[in-house]
């Protein structure tokens, strides 16, 4: 089998930025490319929602590729909701696996700060079923999350503080996250304390409205860090076909299909980047990747297992709550961060970290795409 | 090499729709996946250019697979302009091709009539950079085909009476269409004098606003029409930095990929269903896709040879300018036409067609993606 390697990596700083999205993508992608060292590319890939009502432009992919002065290659731009990186970059893992091309950029990027907090709201729920009931009745992402977490503490016997811990935890490594959009330290109290967007979350349990771009190169070869496996699963983007709502099934799936690809288990994981789009995801995600049993997720954060010297260091780099969440680029910071650390250059640095996972989510369930990645003689 | 095979497609009809994107693309898929007799599905891509603006909704891959029950699989939205559809399948046929995955759903569709002909005008114009000096000016479509229509007969003698041959030819095949937008009888003095759009383009030389969707089903294997190859370049999207107007070189580029790769030439095509967004396109890529010499595109259109009794015969379908162009369906379309025309059951049959051509245009040339299919045992 050919083996694929990630050999560039680029990102811009997430938060509120002048930069237009093109702007953003070629910043991280040319980053990525002389980090890389200038390969010729054969294809680019480009990860991105909905430019269309929040940037006014698509075409990203022609439009990356002319403004780098790559040439006359192949250029598409891929979406599925908050996993539209993570699936650009497994369909170009899988071509370059194939032979189809040998060296790929992927860039992945959202402007999202230029459009009202209501309009965002309003195309996020793109990312929703519009035809069904709760597309009518007016369902958000945090109502969704919210009654997830309102249920999951009822059966499990968590609490409102254990979700702040995820919070607390994710905002302290984003302090040291150079590119994070919230850097400001925090207490348990206030995040505790903060405004409610929809009980039990407050506003500090939900990601951000961010912009910014990541972007890395892709080779046939052993150079670089080794992309093990991908998995991807579709699940249903509407809360009312959800058998139980604990559950979130293509975290689940798209989780066993790389572990079994790769030919491991989630006890070999030494660092993990997953989507904690709210605090209460990143709790259950730690469940349906195998980190934890279910129901005890709660519990390894009150206990410290997934702080960086505990048993599985999860969202290293900040996560989507404080690193940001410009929703095309998160996919591709997920990977950075896990190259950054089996590179041993990362911000809050795993020792001896191996292998890495990444768990990139779209929608309430409707897209999970994982990706296992491992450090080369490791 | 693995040989991969269209073995099933679907069709809605095309023009001002009630159902919905996501009700047009499951009917379609429906119909696909029956022609195929139901297999197992491994993964659903969809080509849909800015279904956000357009119909308010995102996640076409996972809403697709969820409402046909096609269990939790990979799926994903690919965009790139007016060649979406194209590039889709594309991406498909790489993976089957790969062994990635064994069979492939592809659906394109595009909901464009709910909204006003200024919004749609806006929106298609997310297909151009809107950083550059034409987007803040405000140049459209029409306007750049305008341009290079004038340009065209200035350079080649042509005249307007030529580009009316064009959309004459497409609207006779389009009559014997059952799913085409416009099945009305016309008259080149009809066309000559409609409404000028842009000149020398009358609205007859335009393609329209249709709402449609278009699926196939591919697969490994020697059963059905074989794909031989496919071919995919990118190009400028911004009129500035054409070198020559009078050529779209992601066309050539993408066609010339697609010969080599299948060891064929121009020659060798019997039936072809090309992007026809004006009826100057139409010319132009006569000449690209090394039909016709540079500048006589146009006296092949006076002689008859696109037609169907002719040398190459043309959109047989009736091409975007009367079959209509719901703009991510358009690449599966001609996707069908021509494996309809190798089955032998294509409206405005070509006799004995064994090869036959597909080109998908993107943005002003931002993207052109060819595809090369075969009758088996022709």
């Amino acid at each position: 089998m050919n083996e694929v390697s990630v050999i560039g990596r680029g990102i811009t700083s997430f938060g509120k930025k002048e930069d237009t999205l093109k702007t953003m993508l070629a910043k991280a992608s040319r980053e990525a490319l002389s980090d890389a060292g200038s390969p010729k590319i054969d294809a680019v890939f480009v990860g991105n929602f909905s430019s269309g009502p929040l940037a006014n432009q698509e075409i990203l992919g022609s439009l990356l590729t002319n403004e780098l002065g790559l040439g006359d290659i192949p250029s598409v731009k891929m979406e599925g909701a908050c996993a539209s990186g993570g699936i650009a970059f497994r369909n170009a893992y899988q071509l370059v696996k194939a032979g189809e091309y040998e060296t790929v950029l992927v860039a992945g990027g959202e402007k999202m700060t230029s459009e009202d907090t209501n309009t965002v709201t309003n195309v996020i729920n793109y990312a929703m079923d519009k035809e069904t009931n709760e597309g009518v009745a007016g369902l958000t992402f945090p109502g969704f999350f919210g009654v997830l977490a309102n249920r999951y503490m009822h059966e499990y016997g968590a609490e409102k503080k254990h979700l702040a811990k995820v919070a607390l935890k994710n905002r302290m490594y984003a302090k040291e996250n150079p590119i994070a959009h919230f850097k400001k330290s925090t207490t348990i109290e206030e995040i505790m304390e903060a405004r409610s967007i929809t009980d039990p979350l407050g506003l500090l349990d939900c990601s951000p409205i961010s912009d910014g771009a990541a972007a890395v190169v892709i080779q046939k070869g052993k150079q670089g860090v080794e992309v093990l496996s991908s998995g991807q699963a579709t699940g249903t983007p509407v809360m009312q076909e959800v058998g139980d709502l604990l559950h979130i099934p293509a975290t689940k799936t798209s989780a066993e299909r790389a572990y079994e690809a790769a030919g491991l288990g989630p006890e070999e994981i030494d660092v993990v980047e997953l989507h904690d789009c709210f605090s209460m995801t990143e709790i259950v995600a730690t469940e349906e990747l195998g980190f934890f049993e279910k129901g005890k997720g709660w519990e390894a954060i009150a206990n410290g297992w997934t702080a960086h010297e505990g048993v599985v260091p999860i969202n290293t780099s900040g996560g989507l709550l404080s690193k940001g969440h410009p929703i095309g680029a998160t996919g591709i910071a997920q990977i950075i961060q896990i190259v950054d650390q089996l590179n041993g250059r990362a911000c809050n640095q795993v020792k001896g970290a191996k292998i890495g996972l990444t768990q990139n989510l779209g929608g309430t369930g409707a897209y999970s795409v994982v990706h296992l990645l491992k450090k080369r003689g490791g």
